[in-house]
């Protein structure tokens, strides 16, 4: 390894057991988070708590952040206190965040102006499956500073798909499986809506439909749930869905995209805010169909 | 067994795999297809073959069909010829074809006028999972023809899921399943184009999302032929797959459904056949997306 | 003129102003309607009463239709009674029902084969603008009978557009009319439910747009109400309208013209079907986006 | 009068015939605009020419501005050399541009800061329309700046809607506007594409439909282009039309609105945009229906 201790910025619920992964894999971490209580676990398990984010940064080292979005991750970089400068020649940002293309991009530049390089990481797979080192890495950015971070990101997943220099694509990437599953989730609603309305058991079906032709993890978790109109307690809140939604929507305006089922999505989950479901879980985008078809929904 | 032999009407690409297994299991079947010539290896394995669909028929027997449309199962049923007069008491039609429901339910008023049973099982699978007796059976009808078929549904299925006595319900259950493939399929199409205009390599990212959270068959089969925009030869017809699709709007016109993905896959199939792609894979209505985005497609 | 009386069937709430509009002209009427009661004010002003459809048709001379669609249309033509056989040698159906292009061109071809014309004649302009002469006329078909029937159009409309030799175009025209017309409700019911969710009073704005750059029936007549949610007492009702709307997707899936508008309108009417508002006015499909957007309705 | 001389920034196609119309009312300009020479007619009218922005604002008194978009209207209000200071206690901006409302709302809360007062009033109508004194105006912001400003717009139009307190209400106005005119576009490209495959001739439907129903404005100015497919030379671009609907879409998103219809039309522009009709007239966005129908286009 060329580096003594690796920096972390970012230990919610993603951060977390992929900072334990890194350290159980023998690296030395110091860790930031704002919340400085979520670095607990982290420091019984050896790692060295931060209080300022550039306390993290090693001149020459690699930082890693897995922040909320764009403005979280500009700030840490390039704010009041921003690590940037301290990065320093040879210093490596491994930003795993879902921020924009576009942000990516421009941090690039900006490393690459200050001697130091950016390379994006996007993950897919949910907090248990970072703890079990099964996570899916896609991975994008300056050539030399992608072979130098995989060892780190072998360390957390099952496969790592490489996408080639720019900075943004495994940020589209992720855009875009995050689209995908959005996508599954309101055709899953709509089709259990049909079911209920024309009289057949949409538990039944969907528990049918994910043992076959969809058997996979989508379907299986998020099936049962949109048949049941099950949609609290949330794990990802659908505010913050629609925020990655957003994300998608200006990849697509940007590059002269028209996607009519991002804009489905964004439709309904706007009205589920309307509704005041914000903080449910973002599969009650689903629930969309069924009010339009006059389904009557037991307000939990 | 309460039968002697085993009717079968429709040796298209399922039925023939479904009475070959059928074969396999030691039932005797006498079978017919308007091409006679379908039923040659069904014959070289042991089934007796009918020149009239009446033929394969025994007075409270059991007579299977798998048929395209709802015209071509009515005409066997109750048409010139048709065997419902011969079915007679306690026979049972086994109706595998995937129709409406409405038609379904108007079978089996039919069939209880002449004291038949009928009873719905569609399948999902394609026809190398009939040989393989790995076909997903979705059962409904009246209860006593459930029981006495289940048998020979055990021996092409893996799973045998029973939605109770509306007749009309595991056809419900068949065109949901098309739609939900369907709606992966033009979000598939969306995500690839997307990449593409964002410089992402579509066929890496697809090969990625098969791996992971959508590592199940549709998205396994699809989605590399989606990124590399190949399109034939057929698997189903974009034409047939059209026909499917105006089922589902049928039924959800019928019980007041409204389905936005099914008017954007129906939109996505008439632009398609409007641009002579009516005989390429269903899965063509993907190039909808990127024809949008102005994407040139090299046309095969 | 060249016929002595002139029959007319279907005396609903356009069927008799028309009617009335050509009494006053000077025409002689023979005139039938399902409900007899109907004709009794044409009755008083001169028109003879029939008791069977074809009692009002003479052969060789002009039979005018005005019916809900197209069963009820081909029901008095070719179904038990139907006068078709009556109509003659040189004999004119003049269709003014909103019906499918595709009976228009088949009924077309039955009355050639019988020697008679047919000629289609479709309307724009609510009962008052019949009972004053001002309707809006569609006329197309065999180019003989046009020039026959234009007398009797010229006393009903104020302007006639010849449409040609395809008997269903004027049908054509008509549906794609009452598809803008829908179009345009639909876009003030988001349009109104922006303005109120943005605090600006849809009233006062609506009145301003149908003074200004939509000074024009449609908008003058269905602004005000959908800014008002007033879509009771129903001028059209929105289960008709729904079968209207059917035809023009008839239309477009005959021809691969993929409408996503008709698709909107088609949810937006089934979803208010579902939601118990069928028997409003079709302006009630303008309730949709205030739905979606989470507005309390003070339910009627 | 309560002010000598009144400040006009902005002289593009509109704002150059609306001071025009205030020189002919009588009142003293002084003008600017960043392209010089398009000030030279309204010197000759009488008008003094300014070299920066704020030497045409007079501490207490009016100045009216007519800009491209939020940012151009920020930057000559408070970007370098802005007007704000200048424009002190008890002066006016008039604020005519197509802005989003919660500028109007920031620039107004700056001004109170300053002791002066926003007032935003916005128009329909053509360049012509400015010159004959037939705008629609909408206004709004605080009541004394309303009453103050009124003489002035009845100097150019023939009828002033007033939205009340709210500065953002008259840009809600004109986006919703706006909008209503790209949904009548869209509707019209639909109904001339399925009238085309039909066999019917778009030309003469549409010359009917904007004498009858739709004898307004809009459909006359457009509706013609539309069945011609005649989309050059650009009244307003395409590409602009897109930049305004984006401000639809976010007056929409932050008030929880779903607008399927603006959706729509942002899909139909960004996919002209990407065909390169980015540069033609905005009723271009049309052709998509056309595109999607197969039919095709002789590209210009």
């Amino acid at each position: 390894m060329d580096f003594k201790s690796i920096g972390f910025i970012g230990l919610g619920s993603m951060g977390q057991p992929i900072a334990s992964s890194l350290l159980a894999a023998g690296y030395s971490l110091r860790v930031y988070n704002r919340t400085a209580s979520k670095a607990d676990m982290l420091v019984d398990q050896g790692a060295v708590r931060a209080l300022i984010p550039t306390e993290v940064v090693e001149p020459g080292g690699i930082v890693i952040t897995m922040l909320t979005d764009d403005k979280a991750l500009e700030s840490v970089v390039s704010g009041e206190n921003g690590f940037l400068p301290q990065l320093g020649q040879d210093g490596i940002h491994l930003s795993m965040s879902t921020v924009s293309p576009a942000l990516s991009r421009a941090l690039a530049e900006q490393h690459a102006q200050h001697g130091s390089r950016y390379v994006a990481a996007t993950v897919f797979g949910r907090p248990d499956a970072a703890a079990a080192k099964k996570l899916f890495v896609n991975l994008s950015g300056s050539e030399e500073a992608r072979s130098r971070v995989r060892p780190l990101l072998e360390a957390i997943g099952q496969k790592i798909t490489d996408f080639g220099d720019d900075p943004g694509a495994a940020n589209v990437v992720k855009l875009c499986g995050n689209f995908l599953i959005g996508c599954a989730i309101e055709a899953m609603g709509e089709a259990v809506t049909l079911a209920e309305k024309a009289g057949v058991d949409p538990v039944a079906m969907m528990a049918m439909f994910s043992q076959a032709m969809f058997a996979c993890p989508v379907y299986q978790n998020f099936g049962l749930p949109i048949a049941h109109k099950q949609h609290e307690p949330a794990g990802v809140e659908l505010k913050l869905a629609l925020k990655d939604l957003n994300l998608v929507q200006q990849v697509a305006s940007s590059t002269t995209t028209p996607l009519p089922l991002a804009n489905l999505l964004h439709d309904r989950m706007l009205s589920a805010v309307a509704k005041n479901r914000g903080q449910w879980d973002w599969t009650a985008l689903a629930l969309g169909a069924a009010d339009d078809a006059g389904l009557n929904l037991t307000e939990k």
